[in-house]
């Protein structure tokens, strides 16, 4: 029975569990173990039976997590127990080729670069999914007036879709961002205990290029033991900073849902109960959980900094907590991304709600087209401010139109502006502003990153 | 196959994991129901029969985990799928009265505390052999002189002991933190979705009283639909501090095991291994991990930090993380404490070469007492203090006696100190100061603590 | 000019910024030597005119941190130029006596435990102010009724004041965590380089529990070098939370401010503007910027926990980063207090506008006392709870009255219960339930924790 | 009298503490006003005149803090002074137009976008100089046998230089982030108080590029009332992660320095005290001060993290703290990067030590090359270890020589390897492996970022 719940099944999806499965751990590193001895045999560092026979028992699915377990109770050792495990499938003549030149490092980050590499991609799926399915909201709403609210005001009129846009914008900023990562953290490392690739001599760097290319990789430019911590502490920031963003648009879809603004609401199933006492509620629970696990998840990046500062060529003390971190963090943003793909796909928007809180204010949110009007009209600025936050403040401001015939009826204010160009300061259609078009813009290059996407996975599939 | 290295069997020891297992959970939380209908039939709330009926079926163990995972699936919603569960185990004349007035938060954070009141117990004695162990190791080394380091440079001499003397002085004060903690976090609550305790009205508080003394809580004094998250905070955090301790000490042993230095080793099974490429290490493994997952535990405070300001009576933005955080830090703290108590009992310290340590300077870390006899023949601390300097600057510092020849030749010195008066500022046995008496006061603290947790644990036992 | 906001005078009270300013810091330090000097003749460690002249010399006011900055230049060493500037104003057979014994951080570590008792005296009188100014609103609407709201949907009735009187208790709790900090925390330490008291030999633990004394502390039990950080970490973390605490109100008013609720207002001051370009905002600005802060205030607790880990008898990896943890985490926390104590007492409380939300569900927000009636009546919970959630979800639920209507109209529920009944299930000022009373039970626990702090200080006061 | 270190002038660079001051804030907000006017007055949106006069008002220096601070006195609002006090430097035709279709974060974000423009560039200066001194401490020593160690123990044999290179070729990794945070932080946004641009309708976008350009910052794709903070949280970690790589030099320099290694040794000024009480020691404390540094550093992240989610089109709970963060972050690691090249450049390097610690463990750390040895003559990997470990727990190993003697003599061992073979593994400058042509590879990369930065700079400087 689980403790956490992510074993418990409770959180992350199954194709990204997958990824950090027992199994699948030892077969990225058997991967790396067959690549290795494969492109030490290419350039005749062992001989070249021996590269095809480990590369071959690497293969075979004859290496196993149970055999692995027993073994390393005996020796307290996890990849002396994966090397003796993977010996005992080779032919005798190959065993002393088995993890040749290699340390235990070599596997963990090598084959830790692997498990980056699969869950980057499926993060960066999830991305694009995600821009796609806010860019579809946008350009709906990119027209529809609503309050923007600032301090939790109402500060100003703006198309409801402009707030998708923005995030879909920043989605597409994360899609480069995790480019960027890919770049730097998906290394191949295979030059021994201190980084000399010593027991390869001269030949190290060419068989590190030769096992990366298998693998997909970057060949370590240099290392000590291990690859540096600086390129994990970036790829667990960059998982978090996409899981801040999914929070930042979490938090305002709770904020829209609140019983009192209803602007939008989460789908609700049907059967589905919202608590234990109060029948009716509709709580934005999938959004609650998005914040939630943010919390968590930028909680990992703490841990992947301590990292960094390890001694002289390495010390173990990054080796424990990274085997809570480096899963946690893929698997907690992969189920946020799913999660708000749902969230924002089946959001149910009330338009006549976000009309009617145009007017909450007793149209006070129109008067900064009011103090335009006015300044326009050769007012100074600050004077103009005074007056129409005195006729403001004198209104009050609840009732429907209040403030419009407020500022008609005040002297200064009227003789500034005649009623025409009063109203029209009060249409909300006329105060979108460049906002249209910028929406526009962003969801071109939405299309464009999805697009970019499908070809770079068609071409993956061959 | 597990994905987290707690539900992979790693980490963790049975004990502590017991507390979070899911039927566990469950039975917690059942606890939490048989003792609210009972105390709610003890005052007329609810009829004694009905109570009675819900006491029975909630110890029946007829509520598993299976089933409610089979009712979560329709519902969505964890807790009612608990009580549908218990009502089915009910006569049909008690459902009505299965969570009477109670919402799911009740049952949460009431279980939460029943299992941090199980893990603190837990975590507790483990401070408090922890103490034992490095009291032990304190009095046998309380006169062995050693060398101080600050900076990582020789300083001054002390007793060996005086380290662990410092170690057991904090995991005393660490369990007078626990103590506090206990006093705050272990909250009952039972009033109800906004802690009003609307349903049972002027009873309410009674209620929670009797369900507290039932549960060896303490009644919520008031509450939101939540016990304050402040409580969990505070929690985490002193969780979080006494493995910084634990870390204090492991990077303490992983210094003092380097090879240059040699003081102490952590014990090493035959057959383990220490690396796959170079046989003959040492490495102090417990100690990296205990490093390694201080950080990991620490980082959990951050998110317990952020989940304190709920909006208004809750919200579900601490639900998520808690699932992981709550048993996380309990958990690797236990596994930290049990760790420590395994180096420290089988340290291995190397008398002699702490002894060698002491020359490394060529003698120059006895110049603080050469400087103090100075002082105490009128010669002024700056001047002094230049001539001890200068001397030592010239000598060099590696030949062993080295030093005090040097001064003995100097005529500034030794026209204020003769020979005996200096050979005397070279004997280690002399500048211990009053670090033996304080080691005796800590051991003599630790061995109350001790005595009064084993009075503790006896009275607990019957 | 100034480049960060609290040298710059944005931010930090004047009393809080005195307890750290440059020449206060000499005077503490001078403070601590001026009672080593005096302990040490005392019992004869030195000569008791020495320590009679040093006394005098400490307090005379002729060690300026000027004359301090031009001897640091020259040896680059803060401690060091102070105990020299202290030599130069001391008779020269004082001299050899000035800072003897002593090591730096006996001096540091031992002034920033005057500064820390200085800032928590503070602190801790801001904490029952706010206790008191909320206790004062938790009981004037301690019978008002008002939503109750879970998941920022409408949840239940309470009555407004169960929000203060949850902060109030609150702050009572932080008064006590501080009290035990001020137990852990305030510690003197004279025990010099390597914590073995070695020049004062047996009598180091006499002189420093006379120091502590004189000075207030508490003397340490054992050290190293330096006070454990531990002892640091609790009081920055302990701050941190009752920042925390601060936050949570700070949110809520906050979201009570909204456009939308309307329930509460930030005393507005004439002249103060909203925003560049709309005039008529009032923006919860102080309760932001409390938000603000307690997000900069809790991230100091990762560095002072970074801290505890020093090598051997310690090193300087926590001295610089200190020299802004110490001051900035009280700096905050007092001036957070002190815009809290403002916004709560000169909080604008609409109880109109609290009535109005009340109905903003059309009454949907009483269906729990309709299932709980129901239950009453024999209804199974399910079942009930199924037919007050269809009738809800069918009534939709803005208008006023609408669900109750709708209700009364059903002929499941009202065959169960009849109009009277539902009515009484309407009317918010029957479902206060306990809450009043454990309101009242809040103040008087305030009101018990301001006495008791103000005997405190008259006691202080002489 | 300052209460933080950076304004006490203790940490901080002349050059980057100008970044910071309040006038030139002011001046940076100022280019702003002054480029919106002049662009908006090219595309006709307000008159010619009065960008032009406005314009000459920003640069005119006659804007003072002193001025802004009195009317900021009676508004409560800072950007709101900061326009009064630049429109009183206009004619009076021009005041309508200052500022015009802004709203105050367009100041403040595109100011802050300012500030980390020249930020970065000295920062990115200081990642290539380090890099650069780095690089010639690698070439120096990129053939010095060394003692490479992992867990603190000896592992294997590897050139000195190859620490400086691994640093170095993390350095050039840096200035590739800061490069793309660049593309993403430099953001200038002009599209008012939430964003739509509405007072300059569509013309707001060619406006934002036109004033874009002129400062040399990128036009926001997008925004709400303010830059999306996860380009300030992006901004700060990359930071903080170039201050973690610092940490890990200093971190290697204080392990290094430690009395018993004593390979290497800060410069250390004469006239410069080690401590108060020990005259002799030489304490790495520029190293200690950089590892303090970068705790304070990181701990920036989590407060920038925080502050992405904010409500709606943007709250004020991120203005309080960047206030703090935004100075801190560049400050701290500038400082940081001066010390650590002042470290790398004076850095002494103890030759003759290194070869001697070579000899520490009497051999042992050339166990893997006899392993290597008897490998390649055909003995099974695990049964070599066995042999080799054997030897190695049997011969204890401190003694010189020791565990080359104790091979040859053993039987098992000596069957495998003539005299001839052993002795080769044991000689050092036979297994430095790769490592010499990796070193030379980093270093030419290092060339190629110096070089190309000093292109950019003539560039930049005409």
């Amino acid at each position: 029975m689980a403790v956490l719940p992510v074993d418990g099944g409770r959180y992350g999806s199954a194709e990204m569990l997958g990824i950090f499965g027992e199994q699948r751990r030892i077969d990225y590193q058997l991967e790396v173990e067959g690549a290795a001895a494969a492109a030490q045999a290419e350039i005749g560092v062992i001989p070249g039976e021996a590269g095809a026979d480990i590369l071959r028992a690497s293969r075979s699915g004859g290496v196993t997590a149970a055999r692995i377990r027993r073994l390393e109770a005996r020796s307290a050792h996890d990849t002396a127990a994966l090397v003796e495990a993977l010996s005992e499938k080779c032919a005798p003549g190959s065993r002393p080729w088995v993890h040749y030149g290699l340390t235990s490092n070599d596997l963990v980050d090598t084959s830790n670069s692997l498990q980056m590499r699969d869950a980057l991609a499926l993060v960066r799926s999830g991305c694009i999914r995600l821009a796609s399915a806010l860019a579809d909201k946008a350009s709906r709403y990119a027209r529809l007036p609503a309050a923007g609210r600032t301090h939790g005001q109402h500060a100003s009129v703006m198309p409801f879709g402009l707030k998708f846009a923005n995030w879909a914008a920043e989605m597409v900023a994360h899609v480069e961002r995790l480019d960027g990562v890919r770049r730097r953290a998906l290394v191949c490392k295979t030059l021994g205990v201190v980084g000399t690739g010593s027991m390869m001599g001269a030949a190290a760097p060419r068989v590190q290029r030769l096992v990366a290319a298998r693998l997909g990789l970057r060949p370590a430019e240099i290392a000590t033991q291990v690859v540096p911590r600086e390129r994990y502490a970036e790829y667990v920031f960059h998982l978090a900073l996409a899981g801040a963003t999914l929070e930042k648009i979490a938090v305002e879809v709770r904020n829209l849902q609140r019983t009192e603004i209803g602007e939008v609401a989460e789908a609700f199933a049907r059967g589905q109960m919202g608590s234990s006492a109060v029948p009716v509620k509709r709580n934005p629970i999938k959004s609650e959980r998005v914040t939630s696990m943010s919390r968590l998840l930028r909680a990992q990046i703490s841990v992947a900094m301590e990292n960094v500062p390890l001694w002289h060529e390495r010390d173990l003390s990054n080796s424990a907590n990274e085997r809570f971190v480096l899963p946690t963090a893929p698997i907690l943003l992969d189920d946020m991304l799913r999660s708000m793909v749902l969230v924002v796909e089946g959001l149910r928007v009330d338009e006549a709600r976000i009309r009617a809180n145009l007017d909450a204010t007793g149209g006070q949110i129109f008067a900064e087209f009011v103090l335009e009007a006015m300044v326009r009209k050769g007012i100074h600025r600050m004077e103009a401010y005074r007056h129409v936050q005195r006729v403001a403040f004198a209104a009050g401001g609840r009732g429907e139109g209040e403030y419009l015939r407020a500022l008609k009826a005040d002297p200064a204010v009227s003789s500034a502006l005649d009623a025409g160009e009063l109203e029209r300061a009060f249409d909300p259609g006329l105060h979108l502003g460049a906002a249209p078009s910028m929406i526009s813009a962003v969801c071109r290059s939405v299309r464009r990153a999805e697009a970019a996407a499908a070809k770079g996975a068609a071409r993956a599939r061959g």
